[in-house]
């Protein structure tokens, strides 16, 4: 990577030391986008095992000059001892295992897989299959930062959110920690492609995804039980919904449009007023006025969840959308963002860049 | 007009002499497109307040050599003694005013505005303003084919439903019909921008649209009233719905996601014999097997809605996809289809091309 | 395949069988469509490597209820006696193999590869690799329909032209016949994605397509010698060009816009002559007034290829601008169009559907 | 704006107030999100003729709590004491009168507009109409930085370059200094949508843009007299060039392919040479390897220029590709690399955010 001059200012210190797993991934060409400008961390390692030997450029053209590092085979015990911290951008399971390898050599990792992000190993063998390291499900902190921020801090091993768990959990978080929920939620969600991972498949090729829109896995996304997770801790209680994931042609975003019964009609201003209480401070959560929605353009490469919600009084059913950009909060800003919570620094630093319009 | 050589098998007869009123907008367009092929029919005048003094061509280049007619002012009184049957693909309140001046020289007119949808004339001052001709609304029938042939075939004015409702209510009509709805469903609705018209606005632009993804007047939307209408005929009793609709960055196509609380849970097979007795016959109405989901691309170009459902058992929902062209069955072919219906022809005439894929 | 009322015309005389081999990849299906509709010609026979014992609706949903016919293994010695005439969409090499096959047993075969297209074997071995029937070269005719009409009428062997050489050859044709030009042209072409086939490939993915635009095979492109030798004949001389394709995020159409040096500048009203002289009461010929430039949406869907030139005084170079749906007149129906005048029937059979706009 | 603790490290300094006009344009809202992030600049005032009394996150959502002025109407004698330097993203004519008046004021300016890029009025006037401030022609510097940083530097008036222009001429630079250049070039540009500005046309809707790709402009674009006035510079003598230039289905970045005849064949190596040397030190030109092309994507949200260059010895041309970001290196990223330079800056200040992948 070439020297950087806005990295002078923390010249006073040492930079981190932090590596890639699964570097050409989306998730982790946006890990190194991110990180190659991040004022405090020094990329040491990043590994593909497609393109071990490569260099990050040779995938990306983008990043010719920008990051010049030789992608290596996925091999922890040897990579370990070059970084202090890892990002591991893995496929589920393969990451299982790469991370115990780090835990052990007394690592700290941010895992982006859905390996740890479920504390129940039931829940895992249900909606995945057989988990491959169930003993570091006690240590694992559910990496959704406006929610668990102080463990974030002291944990060895944060489980990123899935990208759709993040605008769903954050719409539905202050309702259900008041307990003002009637109903079973219904989640319609909208993925940019990407969400879908960079993947040789002709269903998502261009020519069938362009001029096309469409539901997929509805009701069994495997996306549904982190939802229900982090909704049921904080309700106290077991919080079923009805969750529906659907692809547009677009690259980047996500807009959940969730529809909810309440136990009773919101007086006025009573919904401002739980947002804002739930949120004030959190630096990436961007609230709109009451009846205002965000379009998946509003944060398009920044790392704002954006959220607005309107109660319909005619039919008695409050609207919560948010919009997030997928590879951004949904993954690798997230990443970064736990990073920042893991070391003490400024909660922001790295991911102040602005939403990227038009 | 070229001659044609596919309308010589029906040279014996003498073609209808049909006109379009409002031609250039996209609706208006695609009449263009499915009239200069149909056997039967003979275009013979076309109207464009924009465009008047030009050729169709000149606003559509695609159009050069295929439809040569002069676009004309929009002036009823003066073209009512063209043609037998006029399609009207005028804005909402232009329509009727000139609806009325061709229902008083005794046309019959396919009504592709909003203008005649709505029974009742309270209704229409609710959710659009006061209404121009409330005098014909009795005599108007909701072109929704499936639902109401008889009466189409008979009518004098057939007011062609909105491109939203013609998904929502095809997807919902089977169970309100048999009573087994037990909440109020959600319809979370997917359209690509030609729904929005052709129009000069920064909002509809490629660079605002591309790459953005929203909702837009969510439970406020304008076709509410037309779903809740038919629903309720259907029922028996008032269906109050939520629809929530959201603009695809793509040109043709509406998705509608439809979530729909059962009075009890369907026995197996029920649900397939219910939609299938139902829609038994129906040259249009395309069912795919239980727990498939159309996609907007399976039906792009084509008068078809497709329709696929599943029932989610962990949560005890119904979900119930539907997948429509806007433009065709949505719009200009379900016009068509009406005609078709009024003229006692085959009910496909004109509208037996394949769906244009990829 | 449903019983199609719009073939009852024709009844009195027997339906041609033909078949599609390589019938699922984007040329094949397209070919689907088009035969499905094709008042004169009966469908018989599909096959497909990949989806071999599905059915087509299967792996196209948009063809349920339209073509049910069962996807067989290519074995051309097999289902040579099922047709009459035969469409191979199939990868070059394949296709000559099975080519062969059924020249053997007398058919008629319209090949959409590459196969057959140049006449000499050394220039295919230059461009490709060994020819595998270079016996049969001497009978292929180029089945660029403008030129070589007769011949196509009597041949045996139909080598369709390929996409792009299509909207280059239509645009130089009438200048070459005329010993106009001056120096190399310069065919600056941008396709859709369609024009790559349907494939498994990162490079063509949605997230990779989107948003970008990027040339490709610059003066190394396969479709070069095609050119040249078109033009070659027509000039009766060596006409080397400079062949840039460039991939656009769209799903069909290819433009091609083409530089041109002329011996002499044109005078006033001698291009509209040679043009308008050159291709008077070609059907699928659409010329424009000079100065106008033809668009991709202008023949989407259609078998129409579009031709704008314009003279430029100031630089002396004329820029000739093409455009064509790369699926129909570059594909399927530049091969349908074949077939009809192979059987003497009017060369717009089958073709006469509008562009397909917007 | 918000405090943004990046710009702490230059706190010691004052930071420089600068002023964007016309700050709602596709130009004026990436000068903001770029000097947002600059260290060295702090913003203070903005206008919008069509949104004065708004602020900046009314028109654009994403800017809401990054940039909070209001909007203030066009009154350049007004707010001329409120900064020191102004960027003028201002229609053209427009322009000519804003800048006089700041200039009057003493201030420096950096021109977006097409007023000061030609040196000669007579140039204007053919391509543009009347120029309304000649005089000023002599003080303007043309700021492609490359190829004027030390006049820039000097500069109290830069007239940013155009967007086609500055991949045209960076493309063709070193060429022309070498009098290599024996023909005339042709240059094929392709350009996002934004290139054509936030307007409201249904030219440039989405309906009409997707799935669409047409060329306009072809030879009389007013990018041609910019890019002929720089070669001819550097060549010493008239340089003609055809330009063609064509809208892509994107919302940013130009790929620029261009053709070039070379008096004589270039050695092995010599072009690599030729590049290299002219562009030694650049920070934002990217030189890829002999015989690759860059694509749009891979400079995506960057200040760079990506150069492709190949000579094909079967025709004996040399094609050059570049590629930029139409918003950034071809408008906001190169005025603020020309204020970096103009205020003796690291030229890379505020603009080191990698291309934006995928």
């Amino acid at each position: 990577m070439k020297s950087d001059p806005d990295k002078k200012a923390h010249s006073g210190r040492e930079a981190l030391a932090v590596a890639v797993l699964g570097a050409t991934g989306y998730a982790g060409v946006e890990l190194l986008r991110i990180l190659a400008r991040h004022p405090r961390v020094k990329l040491t390692a990043v590994t593909s095992q497609q393109y071990a030997g490569k260099r990050v450029g040779d995938v990306y053209a983008a990043l010719v000059g920008k990051c010049e590092l030789a992608l290596e085979e996925l091999a922890p015990e040897k990579i370990a001892g070059r970084a202090e911290l890892f990002f591991a951008a893995l496929p589920h399971e393969t990451s299982a295992d790469a991370v115990s390898a780090l835990l052990e050599k007394k690592k700290r990792v941010i895992d982006l897989s859905a390996d740890f992000r479920l504390h129940d190993a039931k829940d895992y063998d249900r909606w995945y299959k057989g988990h491959k390291a169930p003993h570091l499900l006690k240590d694992a902190v559910y990496g959704l930062t406006e929610l668990h921020r102080d463990a974030v801090a002291k944990a060895r091993l944060v489980a990123n959110p899935g990208c759709y768990p993040t605008g769903a959990i954050l719409g539905l978080a202050p309702l259900y920690a008041k307990k003002l929920v009637g109903g079973m939620p219904v989640i319609d969600a909208k993925s940019g492609t990407t969400g879908a991972g960079r993947s040789a498949a002709v269903d998502l090729s261009f020519s069938e995804v362009n001029e096309n829109f469409k539901a997929y896995n509805v009701g069994v996304h495997r996306h549904t039980p982190e939802i229900e997770q982090e909704l049921r801790e904080l309700a106290g209680a077991p919080v079923p919904v009805l969750f529906a994931p659907h692809l547009v042609p677009m690259n980047r975003g996500i807009l959940s449009t969730i529809y909810v019964e309440l136990k009773n009609a919101p007086g006025g201003g009573e919904l401002k007023k739980l947002y804002e209480d739930f949120y004030r401070g959190e630096p990436f959560v961007r609230l709109l006025a009451p009846g205002q929605f965000p379009q998946a353009k509003d944060v398009r490469g920044s790392n704002d969840c954006a959220i607005g919600y309107h109660y319909d009084a005619r039919t008695e059913r409050l609207v919560v959308v948010t919009a997030l950009d997928n590879l951004v909060k949904g993954a690798a800003g997230q990443a970064v963002q736990n990073m920042n919570v893991m070391c003490g620094w400024p909660e922001d630093e790295g991911l102040r860049e602005l939403a990227f319009v038009p």
